[in-house]
């Protein structure tokens, strides 16, 4: 058992089941304001963010996390030149929303700027310096509040939280209010992209009740899905506007728009993974056409813990 | 800690990797003539068949592996009569292959005839009685010498067998020279599909060389992907044919087709779901495009251990 | 790695340490009214009660904690007739006492006569018939109300307990005012012999407080220690009375009291065995002498949880 | 479950049992010539030196390690001014042997000198500079080919050896051979101590076997046990001599001893802890009284892998 690794990355998945990577390193261990946050290394996926014990990413898949939850939604967007991003703090989501080059402005609230100075140090893969773009102003405070008091509205709107837990914060950003409040900060054109929870059978039950409350606040409202192997299963993310349905662009039109306006290269995405990105499994359908459950600030839902 | 689940399964997904799933019972475990054989009871995925320390399936997901397996390959033939089997010793490729009406003979090899008998016992909710199936004509040897010795065609030809591991039997399986002599086997309009191995980034190369020897035998040779959480990540198939491209079917003649024919009720896979499943994201085809390696008897290729 | 066995029971021995050994088989697994309750099967050390996922003990060494637990303190006893045990539901603390010929009755109460019965069943090698002895009188109720209420007088007590857990109703049996009690259940010439707690460098807390209550209420109180595989660490145990002395007795003493007296053939104790262990090493008596803690209701101590 | 640890050491302690440690840094990660070698900081026992994935000692509970193998042989010793150490690469046993202000001269070889350069950096609780006192020569070369060809002869010898390993070197250094002649490098009052592995029940195979060669080579030869938690278990030592008994000395005349030359504070070892270290339980007298096996070079043993 010599060859067996020494050091190892335990996270329960749920109160079930336990995903383990071997670590070369440990970079950082620390508390913020707001959370445990630690910096490890893994054999398998190199360089992870690590907040309450959850690994939020990896630098060998979250090109695929990334990708799957700025591009559809980017590139939907005619003309992407402001956009919203809350949490987000490795600055992977910054990256990709800046690379496209129609992005005159991003404002990006992140409520921990510990964990944004952390990410900056330890995860340059991950940002790859999006944090020093001019076009991006960068404030520490609940994502809610901000919203309610601005007078701006977005074209596209990027909300990448954890899930909602008991006790945290972020539960808020999940009800039907919030929907219907960020509805006003968008136009008719806007695109509003976040990631709504495991779609790992058994465990469905917070993205199908996120799923069926967005679909009360916008009248196009698609769920799609991106296997992320660092999360452990499947994941499920929406992309939500009040008219551009992304299944009505064509494979050609996407590469295009990606060839037009993206600086980046995509790993993940292009017009030919976009075309397959809306077909999500019949279980799943069938699953979301039986929810019955609306968030509500009365009603929150949160992912199970021991 | 005392909520914390007492007994777990442990497997090495890979050697920096580690999938671990609370245990509420042992039902079964011992040593066939072939393999270690054990059937347990998982709190998250139901009952598992477990060879060799590595998941084969499990109650929970099983549906999602067994319909993506079979039902595109079956579906896309035009009317499948005669069937090949190698492995699937639980009994749930089996039941897929004869929920098509259309089914008169399927020849099942599957060389552990104890693995067969314990499935039998164990994991009724996975073979639902398809054994005792009149159309089915049962074997015990070496799959691929059946192959070479038969004089039967056949309409539909399904691999269900574990990854190619050294010292293991399967790996001549998936070797150019076993697919050359398969090709013989099957008519213009005949249909073969395989599990081809995990797709989870950092560990393809045995799903790369499989698809691309597949590639050197096939005119028709079409990737697919689907993510079965009991296996810790997504995982490939591979759809070939002399002729018959599944892209070419509508989702309207698959849906018409599962209608006429399909007696069981589907879970995973309708016409919407054939849709999707042949786009494979951007960094798969990717490195499909780059690989050059062809899996010969001298040149095998095998899944990492330790 | 396919030899890696494929199941594990994982103890949090503290919430910084975690043990597991390999599972062949779950014999039991379900709720009593008081506690989760398993039986298991590991390959290292045979059958294991587990209590509210904690190891209680295994076939393999629970010959060392259970010898070590009865008889020094049945030993010392000039001729101990009346014996009181207080938890113990394997029932190796009852076969121990009962190995002594000279005892004529046992009061043995244990609160959770489904534990027992499961014990019964699961575990004759710990129990090898004990329950059935006509001596043994078999009480399902607290064991200090049982005390509290009794007129009789014990020659020789043994309290076979979990360690003190917050929210758990051992605690209140490790207090000076239940010493105090139990003292008036005893005669002059009386033993108390109790486990004590892990000696675990670290998590020592429960046993230095443990052992400096039971000094404030009996004359001679004597730490000494064993190592029990199964528990992951050195164990703790208190010899007590008001005058008999274990470390007065000489070897020959004791093996000849044995030879006289015991029924059983002993593996980890005699005279010898008796010699060596009430030399604790110097780091645990210097902590011992420095300890301050009195344990009362208003001020218990408990073992570290998550 | 955000209070678990996420980062865990794991060690199979035998194929059947797993330790786990939560870590809270990992210091060093690398290959030596001869191994690979890491120091990692854990929770419960601080830095620990790791070779080849097993733990050799922690910061936390070493004290009870080198002192049950350096101060009994130390103190036995009417006068010890030469000692000779082979392995104990982290200084600790050489530290231990240097307390002793007896000592002129100390020859310590240990093959890897990496190994030593890393425990001078990460481990200065362990070493406490030990390397650099002038009555220390430190060679890097295998022990047994210096012992056959040194003139000198030793008033004290500690080996600090890993347990044999199929594969590794120092099994050699556990035969009869090399214990005969070790005898030849000491005179009638040189003592010899060495660890001789785990005496975890299940696994004494190895401890046996040695202990049956050892008593084939020393008229005296006396072994003792001392309770290491971060080894998982038990472990045994053994003293040997041609004619000193560790078993005649008194209490008194070793504190005395203690008094007059050691230098340094003992936290495990004194009078009262020689006592009762030789009393080892009767399992494992009546096991060795029954082993046979004495190995030599043809005739190894090796502790159980995987």
């Amino acid at each position: 058992m010599q060859n067996v690794p020494s050091n190892w990355f335990m996270e329960f998945v749920t109160p079930d089941t336990i995903q383990q990577f071997a670590v070369k390193d440990i970079l950082y261990y620390g508390k913020s304001q707001y959370q445990k946050v630690e910096m490890i290394e893994t054999v398998a996926f190199g360089k992870c963010l690590i907040l309450d014990g959850k690994i939020q990413s990896c630098e060998g898949d979250e090109f695929i996390y990334h990708e799957a939850l700025v591009q559809p939604a980017m590139t939907l967007h005619p003309n992407p030149e402001t956009v919203f991003i809350a949490g987000g703090g490795e600055g992977a989501t910054l990256r990709e929303v800046l690379s496209h080059n129609t992005v005159k402005k991003v404002v990006m609230v992140d409520i921990d700027s510990e964990v944004i100075d952390l990410c900056k140090k330890y995860l340059p893969n991950h940002h790859q310096g999006s944090f020093d773009d001019p076009r991006v102003e960068l404030l520490h405070m609940d994502a809610k509040k901000y919203l309610e008091e601005t007078d701006l509205k977005f074209d596209v709107v990027i909300i990448d939280l954890p899930e909602p837990i008991e006790g945290g914060p972020c539960y808020l950003l999940y009800t039907q209010k919030f929907y219907e409040m960020l509805k006003t900060k968008m136009a008719d054109t806007s695109v509003f992209a976040l990631q709504s929870g495991a779609t790992i059978i058994g465990i469905t039950e917070v993205y199908l009740a996120i799923n069926n409350t967005l679909k009360t606040a916008f009248p196009v409202s698609i769920p799609y899905e991106a296997t992320v192997p660092a999360f452990g299963g499947p994941w499920g993310f929406t992309l939500n506007s009040t008219k551009l349905d992304p299944r009505e662009l064509s494979q050609e039109e996407i590469d295009r728009r990606i060839a037009a306006r993206v600086t980046n290269t995509l790993r993940f995405y292009d017009g030919h993974t976009h075309q397959g990105l809306f077909y999500i499994p019949k279980y799943l359908r069938d699953m979301l056409a039986k929810e019955t459950t609306i968030i509500t600030e009365d009603n929150p839902v949160f992912v199970p813990g021991i």
